[in-house]
C-alpha cells in the first residue's frame, strides 16, 4: 500500500507521524507546498487551484490514495480532488468528526473546534457535526497559533499570551477538534487551558478512518518515506527528522 | 509621471501612503500577490520566480517605474528585476540606507536591522552599510511581527510579549532600519522600547530617493489608484481605504 500526503507546508508530518505509528504503508510520498504555505489565510480559489495542482504531482506516483492531511484543503478542495483523482482521496475533516463520535457519544456535549481561517470560515466541521446531532458547537480561529509554532515556540511566555489572548471568554469545551496539521504540537499548553476537553488529533483520526472507511489495516512492517517539496525540500527533511524520529 | 508598486501583499500600502503624501505619481498600479504572500519565508529561487511574474504584469502598463516595495523582493530579487524591465525599477533596501545615512553621519553609530527571515538572510543591508562605512550592526528577524500586524493587534499585550521575546539583550540602538513594510504600523511600539533610537521608514526613504536619484519631484495634484491582487482583490482595496484615508 502506497500512501500520498499532501500539506501546505511541514505541518502534515503530525499526520505522517500517526500514519507510521500504525504501520499502515509500505511507502509514503509527502509533498508540501512550502513555496506558497501557508494556505489557511488563502481563499477557496486558490487553495482549489493549488490543491489541483499538487493532484497532478501525485498522478506521477503509483499510489493507493492520497490524504489531504492539511484542514484547509479538507475544507475547501476535497470534492474537487475526489471528481478528479483516480486514485482514492481522503481529507481530515470527516475523520475528525467520527473519531469524536466515537469518543464524545453525548449530542449535548460542547465542542470547540480550533482552525485556520479557511477552515473555519468554510464553516465545514461545523455542518457536519450538526449533521451528526451535535448543536453545541463554538469556532475558533486562532490565526496566531501557526506561526508561533513555525517559530519553533511550543511553550513559554509567548504561546502563553497569545493562547489567553483567543481563548479569553471561551467556556470549558468537553472536546476540542486540533483542526490545524500543526496545533498537535501544542496540545498539552492547549489542554492546560481547557483540562478536561477531550483532543481530537487529525493523525489519529485520519488512521481510524482508514481502517473503517477503506479497510486499510496495520500489517506493514517499515514505512518508506519520500519527501518533496515546492521551495526548500532540505529544511522540510531536517524538521521531518526531528518531528518523527520516535 | 505614473509607477507600478509592488508589494507581497498589502504591507506595500505603507510605501504607497508616503508616495501619495508627497505627491510623485499622477496614477500608482498596486499589485499585491495576496496568493501567494508572506514572502518573508521563502527562499531566493521562490521570490526571484515571483518578482519575474510581477514584472510581467507591470508589462502591460505604460509605468515609468516599478517600485518593490517588498523588502524581501529588494532583498533577493532586485537585479534580477533590473535586468528584464523595460521601465526604471526602485527597491526600498538602497534608499532606506541612503536614509539613515542623511540622518545619521556617525559611522560609530549602532544600526538595528529589522526584517524577515529572507531580508535578514540575503544580508544585503548590512553589506550595503558596511561599504558605506558603518561597522556597528546588529541583523533580527523578529519572524512573529508581520502575523501579529495582519492580526491587527497593532498595540496591547500580544504585541508587548511578543516584541519583548525578540528585543530582551538588545543594548539601545542609534537607529533602527525598518526593513519590512508591516513594521512602520508598529513604529510606535517600536519606540517605546528604544526610545533614543532614529527609525528609518522605506516609504519615507523611497520617497527621497526617487527625487535624488531619478528627478521625480512632487508636482502632481491627485494620484489615482488602481488595485490588484492575485486572490481577494477586495480585502485589498478594504484595506487600502482604511490605511490611505488621511
Amino acid at each position: 500500500m502506497r500512501a500520498g500526503v499532501y500539506d501546505s507546508g511541514v505541518g502534515g508530518l503530525t499526520v505522517v507521524k500517526s500514519l507510521i505509528q500504525h504501520k499502515l504503508f509500505d511507502e509514503i510520498i509527502y509533498f508540501g507546498d512550502t513555496a506558497r504555505v501557508p494556505y489557511g489565510i488563502k481563499d477557496k480559489n486558490t487553495i482549489t487551484r493549488y490543491s489541483l495542482e499538487a493532484l497532478e504531482f501525485f498522478k506521477n506516483f503509483d499510489i493507493d490514495i492520497m490524504i489531504a492531511a492539511c484542514n484547509s484543503v479538507s475544507a475547501y478542495a476535497i470534492d474537487e480532488l475526489k471528481a478528479n483523482a483516480p486514485f482514492k482521496v481522503s481529507g481530515v475533516i470527516k475523520p475528525g468528526v467520527l473519531a469524536l463520535k466515537n469518543k464524545i457519544p453525548n449530542r449535548e456535549a460542547k465542542i470547540l473546534i480550533l482552525g485556520t481561517n479557511a477552515t473555519i470560515n468554510s464553516g465545514k466541521y461545523e455542518r457536519l457535526l450538526n449533521t451528526h446531532g451535535y448543536q453545541n458547537i463554538e469556532s475558533l480561529a486562532p490565526s496566531l497559533f501557526v506561526p508561533v509554532v513555525e517559530e519553533g515556540l511550543f511553550n513559554g511566555k509567548v504561546l502563553e499570551t497569545v493562547m489567553r489572548h483567543y481563548f479569553e471568554g471561551i467556556t470549558q469545551p468537553d472536546a476540542i477538534i486540533l483542526g490545524c496539521t500543526h496545533f498537535p504540537l501544542i496540545s498539552k499548553e492547549i489542554q492546560k487551558f481547557f483540562p478536561k476537553a477531550v483532543l481530537i488529533h487529525s493523525g489519529e483520526a485520519v488512521v481510524e478512518f482508514l481502517e473503517d472507511a477503506f479497510g486499510i489495516t496495520e500489517t506493514h512492517e517499515n514505512t518508506q518515506m519520500k519527501f518533496f517539496a515546492s521551495e526548500n525540500p532540505d529544511k522540510l527533511k531536517e524538521v521531518a527528522k526531528r518531528w518523527l524520529k520516535d
